[in-house]
């Protein structure tokens, strides 16, 4: 059966396009209080998951041992723009590992943000590997290969780092196996966009991780990952723009509402989040892939329907799931907005 | 009942997104080849439908009271890329009307091909209307208007031309009801990107209208507009560049498979296309509005089921349906293609 949708582009008072999919919204104890779509079929969870892969940075110690601060535990957790504020941190946190770029094995692309690419352009410049939306995490690898690599060439222990069974990697995927409680050595792998595997999980799995990560609590959550998803949540709220960037949800949403709602969104319209306030976690796939148009504007709708906001923050958070669209001109044409179909799931 | 799934994005073996659209192939009698999916529900067809929106511009007259060339008649039917030699000859369109970039309603967006939008950032400039996709549509209504106009002064007559009352839109949206054959004063209407209306018109009418105007036949087809049509295809057929530009699927098939395919992408992934020698239309929606993910896929899909192809054309629609994923490393991690259940239904 189909998925239903969630989110529809109106244009005039005619639905345009529709965008289905699956939202699983769970407790640390794995009561599921939305089951919007079919959200027991795996899905690969991509970059929605880099909180959860960073954990082993902070509970091995390799955090303290270098001395990485909040922005740079931060952007480990990032799908950033690229911009320069956060090349300059990735930077600074390849440094302390006593690195640099040419250890960054997740490859080059221009920064999808336009004023981003822009710039480098009219600087006359490429892009290289730190201006990978995944350079942080990618940073926050080596330096846990700092700890891991127990005295041998750092260099040479860490070339391949990217491979299922490198440490490294094996140590990033027991934390993300031990938070979801999900098997992944049965799950279907592939390889993601900067070359780490990535495991297909259920929403229901990841919407309980994040729901353990946001309140410390579940059965079966190791103290070790209560702290430092803890930790590392609080780094993002305090700097959320290391989180994503300029004109992005996850830095918007986290700077109005900091340590109210962690986010981190995916490629191909992957979504979690944790409401610690209210105990919850919150997993969304859109099944075509389209996050700006769609994840989002559905996440937006679950903060609403969870999360306790203020009228100013209400206000934000309307603008995100029900967008009046425009055209070239300015004139507003349609909109793009959470159907009734959505609400009225996340209302029970 | 939901559409069927018409393109699929795997990651590995594991099918990580997928789009549901509708298609319908139809001849010029309005027998159906293939309709899979909803091919009833009126959906907008954007720019899909611009070659019968410069239909009057032809058959007016204008076109040779002006003396248009064949790049000027082909940008009138394009979304192109806003290159340099996009913006020369809509600026030479302009010119021959008397006219220049400020009579342009459609409004400025910066050009979404990378290289293009870069170009213009590292020379310190700034687009403007003539690199809107839809500049050359635009310059055709405005030639329209030169006949139109009766001697009026043709800058005040010509201002608010894209209000559905003003008689250059009325003109285009006769034409447009003439060639479907649909009613569109009953239709949906809504405002396009570039400020003119557009009317909700079932697939299955579009299909007709291309397959009346790709063979200059069918029950109810004007000769007028048959013979504009021939024209405008053949004049797209010998630029295919003016069409849409580089890196571009429409561009790039019609200047491979010439005057035996004309093809037109619209905004929110509707595509019409013509197979004159097979003496079918095509037209496609796919649900959730992604063009170049899905339409595109689907569509070369469809060429390859009805046209005849030579090894090397083969080869070209077979990357553009069945196409491998690539991260940042080049790694191939998945492909884009046609499902099954798609080539199925388009083979009968």
């Amino acid at each position: 059966m189909a998925n239903p949708v969630l989110v529809e582009a109106m244009r005039g008072d005619t639905r345009e396009s529709a965008h289905r999919g699956a939202i699983a919204v769970l407790d640390a104890d794995g009561k599921r209080l939305v089951a919007l779509g079919d959200i027991d079929r795996p899905v690969f969870p991509r970059s929605a998951v880099k909180l959860l892969q960073a954990i082993p940075l902070v509970e091995s110690g390799a955090a303290d041992r270098l001395g990485l601060d909040d922005e740079e535990l931060a952007i480990a957790c990032a799908s950033h723009n690229g911009e320069p504020g956060h090349v300059a941190v990735v930077e600074r946190m390849l440094a302390k590992a006593g690195l640099d770029v040419g250890a960054l094995e997740c490859g080059t692309h221009w920064p999808r943000i336009g004023k981003v690419a822009n710039a480098i352009a009219a600087a006359g410049g490429e892009p290289n590997a730190l201006n990978n939306n995944c350079s942080g995490k990618h940073a926050g690898f080596l330096c846990l290969a700092c700890v891991l690599c127990g005295g041998v060439n750092l260099s040479q222990y860490a070339k391949g780092y990217v491979a299922p069974r490198h440490p490294v990697m094996r140590a990033v995927t027991e934390a993300l196996e031990a938070t979801t409680g999900h098997d992944l050595r049965q799950a279907p792998r592939g390889i993601d966009g900067c070359s780490i595997p990535t495991y297909a999980i259920p929403l229901d799995r990841l919407a309980l991780a994040f729901a353990r990560i946001g309140t410390g609590t579940g059965t079966g959550l190791r103290p070790g990952h209560a702290r430092a998803g803890a930790r590392l949540r609080k780094a993002v709220a305090q700097h959320p723009f290391m989180a994503a960037g300029s004109d992005r949800f996850d830095t918007a949403v986290m700077e109005a509402l900091g340590e109210r709602v962690y986010c981190k969104v995916g490629a191909e319209a992957v979504f979690c989040a944790s409401f610690p306030e209210r105990g919850l976690g919150v997993a969304i796939k859109i099944d075509d892939g389209n996050t700006a148009r769609a994840a989002e504007v559905a996440m937006a709708a679950a903060i609403e329907a969870f999360v306790d906001l203020d009228d100013e923050e209400a206000d934000l958070l309307r603008r995100l799931s029900d967008a009046p669209l425009r055209n070239w001109n300015g004139i507003e044409v349609g909109a793009l907005r959470a159907t009734p179909e959505l609400r009225d799931g996340l209302n029970g």
